[in-house]
């Protein structure tokens, strides 16, 4: 199952680009993993929260395909623990998920078009990060579910 | 108020100092703030929990002192939103406290004794995440919170 960690937004901080780095060559080996950045184009940007929204939106939807597993995450979504990550990545392999995409929304959040779009929603902590942590924050966690799949003793827990 | 972040274990990874470098600048023109590594000598190290726990507890009350206000991080602990965060910072100074340490336990968590000295206990998130990392998010929060109290505009909820 291609793990693909969709993030609209600005490029990463070089710390950021370098951790990300470190946790998919862990990950790799036992499964693949990606980030995408979706950007905006630079004479599209503005501030105005609800036009960002739809813009991208037009730009998820675009890139949206029908083997796409969508999770989204957001604050409002459900809290779950890391092996329960592991459970769930293991459920959509069962079902013959052929890539899974982890979207974390721009700034404002996202429509509620792509919520309905979305098969499940999770919640990472009820802290507010940055995007681009949050990034880093999925890659680990991401490495943690397969590690826990692979029985690694990378998590004890 | 000095805010100081305790962290039982190994040196950073290379990203992982280069992301607390760089929230520390964002934060010190507000407050001052620091990491503390806490590592067992060498020759202690032990793959024991029970023993590595014991030796991390008489290290850690060995620094403590009666000004510290010691919060302990821990998966058992309260989910806090960023502002309360800001909040409890607030009630924190408006007590006169000198400093603040945010308690990030070892690879075991820590011993019982330690959890009673701790004023409060907070968990991040229901996702383990390495202590490393750890390290890196409380760093941001800490930027956070004192942004929310300087009403910049970096947190916008």
């Amino acid at each position: 199952m291609q793990v693909e960690i969709w993030s609209v937004g600005k490029e990463n901080e070089s710390f950021i680009d370098e951790g990300l780095k470190y946790y998919f060559q862990k990950t790799r080996p036992y499964n693949p993993v990606d980030l995408v950045l979706l950007q905006l184009p630079k004479k599209l940007a503005t501030t105005d929260a609800d036009k960002a929204k739809l813009l991208e939106e037009e730009m998820i939807l675009k890139k949206l395909q029908p083997h796409h597993y969508l999770v989204l995450l957001d604050e409002r979504g459900k809290l779950l623990t890391s092996p329960q990550w592991a459970q769930q990545f293991q459920q959509m392999m069962n079902m013959g998920t052929k890539t899974l995409v982890i979207l974390i929304g721009g700034a404002f959040g996202v429509t509620d078009n792509i919520r309905r779009q979305a098969r499940q929603v999770w919640s990472l902590s009820h802290l507010v990060f940055p995007h681009q942590l949050v990034r880093l924050m999925v890659a680990e966690q991401v490495y943690r579910a397969f590690s826990i799949l692979n029985n690694s003793p990378y998590h004890h827990s």
